[in-house]
């Protein structure tokens, strides 16, 4: 159990008196450039990982990667990407399902030699080339210029992330759409503003049986015939093979993920992908996996290099040595606006658990409360309560040094781009310093800890790496608290009684009480 | 002080037993009925806050209505809403200004009487009465399709939560954007995409100097310079008064706001004003300012039926009683879907303080942190934390019994909005409920705190209320905390070390040596 692990009592003890680096002689230069993972000394990456701005010393690293060792976490994300049935519980019943995404995009170089992770890599690679052919297809007639992908949770949010972080390589009349919630105003709002003659629909649902994509699917379709058109000749599938979704005599083509996928992992297999490739093509998608596929290499290196894991550790020194209970994640980079939200998804719905795969209740605290918004907009925004609020919050911020566009003008002797990263740089050495004053509410407590990962610019391979690199650091949370991070139990229960709702609103019969009065007394008829 | 008042021990003391919500003899339909504050009885307004399912009883509720008594909650909202000075700190130097964000609506009824408030009133009546003839001219001439306002902060979520929520609304062929981000391809993504010819441009700063605005501004008017047309055609300003961007010769209208109108309580002044006027039209406008001073009045009401001082105490009940870092917006609406941002700034901004009044540092903790997003797009996220993570989220859920646009289709039963209500309500009893299990991974431990505000439709007139009701509930809280909610001191150091980096990026002498060393071991030349 991680509290019994023995790095965890020493990691106690320096978290009792960690590093003050409102210290002047102790925030030294010298300490921002020991303090950093600069992957592209080693690796074939740009990434710099600068955390000197966190109260670690040399000492507590040494300790967190001890704990990794302890904890197994090595070997546990090689189970993972050699297809054991990682998602499991030891002691009760659960999923027992392998945990793949990672096969989704081993397409490139030391491709894994497990029987599992290869037959899933064969697998994924089939659906590429299913993809292929389709965009093919649907590029000679040229008769498609939207895209609406009809799906939630990660149906929706990861690839909307990297959709919208790929726009600058829209190809040409290419737009995209989703449509996620039930809220039948959302819906209206995307139907009513595209031309559905020219509009490819894409459902995603692994079960095949998710009542808002169902619903949204069957508001779709409706319009389609109201316009004259064949729901048919618009519509693909993202689904499991052989699932209630699964039905040629209803779909242009269905591609297929499989139960070994979880939704929030699933960005890089068909349900990114088939969205990615009609609105970039095949080859940015492509260039995405290749880079998720790298990162996804330097999750399984022995060493202080293997970012993922760093920053798990990071992560956990924050959460269950000095206490902190959210994260905050923001990027420096408009591109990344909707990234934040795909990473609170991944991470809460991942480790927010409270049992250990032993099923006993954990007497400690797992996955953070995540969430974040981009850049200086954020600054304006809620940073007040991060400089001096009662909570400290840490941050991950993320920046490049290019734009994505560099299309820029020098205003006042600056670039944009140089305007924005001295941003991003002022503000995590302003929250680590803090400055102090007599004036109280112009004193800065400091000790905000947050670091920065930085790379060059923001191309659709950092993207598939920055990706993936987010994927391993939650793995590995959950790997060193030993929960399952892979089920979602606990989306559960609100179904069933959205269930008994429903069948009153239906006016079926149904065997709760509390929710026909509640409805009557809300003046439901 | 907070903490010596006499109901915070009498809190405290009910707070190490709060009520079992998990107990079904407890959690009743009797109870579900008394916990209720229903306006439509008391006021004109269908408003309804459900509160069954937070840990309180009515010796709690009590105890909190005597702490915002001790606490002087209603006389302090009194005075701000009668101008007095309360932006202000008693042992320290500080803004010392008034807050009138209630002037900017009180046009209706019931017309506050203090001198400070009225003076304000005619002043940001003159500027709707400016708007009105601005949105005619250039009505007549129906140049002008697109508005993008530019801005940051409080001149860009609030008006952005508010523009999207009205969409439905929409005049023929306006349509809005935001440029907020320095990112040099925010203003890129916006500005390759429209019509410029046909762009209305706002630059909203209340200073006249925000970095990030002025440079964005450039950028328009580079860009409009390209395409040869004259910047001043196509550019109006908000600011205050005087300020380096109150200049005629460079918009084709100045608008003002105040320096008693905080940027993030500034949605319904001017600075929301443009945009929805040029968008939805002045009646949408005004209907809005008409529920926000609806509730504007309310929140000086004696009594239970103060709905933003009951919130206020609810809020203070989870976060100062029973210690919940958190707060989440869920609203089940599509068009709220920027509403969570917009609140995470108001709340978070005004609220994460770290000293009270008399320029101590408070030993209890502030404002909270607040995340949200919408619906079942929110439950097929981060809900699995929510239910079964290690910490407990309080969750304020806002829903209407009507979809906005009203178009909505039966599938298997039930209509959409009747699906996106049945999760609703079923996610308010799961969490409070729970459910116990054998297998401990299907255990829902419940006592999960969350209260719903309920309303018949968004409509302009629910929205302004609905807004208000936020600034008010954020106000009382700081009115009992008795910090100051007005002010963002905490903004300011990133600032000043924002420009020492700039300064060493645009070559210029700058006393600051780590930031020039950290950018040259960067290697940024």
């Amino acid at each position: 159990m991680f509290t019994k692990l023995k790095s965890y009592e020493k990691l106690k003890t320096l978290a009792k008196d960690p590093i003050d680096l409102t210290n002047k002689e102790i925030f030294t230069l010298d300490r921002v450039k020991k303090m950093q993972v600069n992957l592209s000394s080693s690796c074939n990456l740009d990434f710099i990982l600068l955390y000197a701005t966190e109260r670690v010393t040399q000492d507590v690293i040494n300790s967190l990667f001890e704990l990794a060792n302890e904890a197994k976490a090595l070997s546990k994300m090689k189970d993972m990407q050699d297809g054991k049935t990682i998602n499991s519980l030891r002691k009760c019943e659960s999923e027992n399902r392998k945990v793949l995404h990672t096969a989704m995009r081993d397409f490139f170089e030391n491709q894994n030699t497990s029987k599992e992770a290869k037959l899933a890599t064969v697998l994924a690679s089939k659906e590429l080339k299913k993809l292929e052919e389709f965009l093919k297809r649907i590029n000679t007639n040229d008769k498609f210029q939207n895209i609406v992908q009809i799906g939630i949770g990660g149906s929706f949010l990861g690839p909307k992330a990297l959709a919208s972080a790929l726009k600058k390589y829209t190809l040409k009349n290419r737009k995209f759409y989703f449509i996620a919630n039930v809220d039948p105003d959302d819906s209206c709002y995307v139907l009513d503003n595209i031309d559905l003659s020219k509009t490819l629909f894409v459902s995603v649902s692994k079960s095949g049986t998710t009542l808002e994509t169902l619903t949204n699917e069957e508001i779709v379709k409706d319009r389609l015939r109201k316009k004259g058109l064949n729901p048919k000749d618009h519509m693909a599938c993202i689904t499991s093979k052989h699932s209630p979704m699964d039905d040629s005599s209803k779909y242009l083509e269905s591609f297929y993920i499989w139960d070994y996928v979880g939704g929030r992992y699933s960005a890089t297999s068909m349900v990114g992908g088939v969205l990615i490739g009609f609105c970039f093509g095949i080859d940015i998608f492509k260039d995405l996996l290749k880079g998720a596929s790298y990162m996804d290499k330097i999750a399984l290196k022995k060493g202080k290099d293997n970012l993922p894991l760093f920053s798990a550790l990071l992560g956990i020194w924050n959460r269950n040595f000095l206490g902190y209970s959210n994260e905050a994640i923001i990027p420096y980079s408009q591109a990344l606006l909707y990234f934040p939200l795909h990473l609170q998804q991944l991470d809460m719905e991942s480790n927010g658990k409270s049992i250990n795969k032993d099923c006993e209740k954990v007497l400690f605290k797992t996955g953070p409360i995540i969430f974040g918004d981009i850049a200086t907009n954020a600054q304006h925004s809620f940073f007040q309560l991060l400089h001096q609020g009662s909570d400290i919050v840490p941050i991950e911020f993320i920046g490049f040094k290019k734009s994505q566009l560099e299309r820029d003008l020098k205003i006042k002797g600056t670039l944009s781009q140089e305007k924005l990263l001295s941003n991003m740089f002022a503000q995590s050495i302003a929250l680590a310093q803090g400055q102090k004053n007599k004036n109280p509410n112009k004193n800065f407590s400091g000790n905000r800890v947050n670091h920065i990962l930085l790379a060059n610019r923001l191309e659709p391979y950092t993207l598939g790496a920055l990706l993936s690199y987010f994927e391993h650091k939650i793995a590995f949370q959950g790997f060193i608290w030993d929960i399952n991070s892979f089920d979602q139990e606990g989306v559960q229960l609100g179904k069933i009684l959205a269930n008994k709702f429903l069948d009153i609103f239906a006016k079926k019969e149904v065997d709760f009480d509390i929710g026909k009065q509640y409805l009557k007394f809300l003046q439901f008829d």
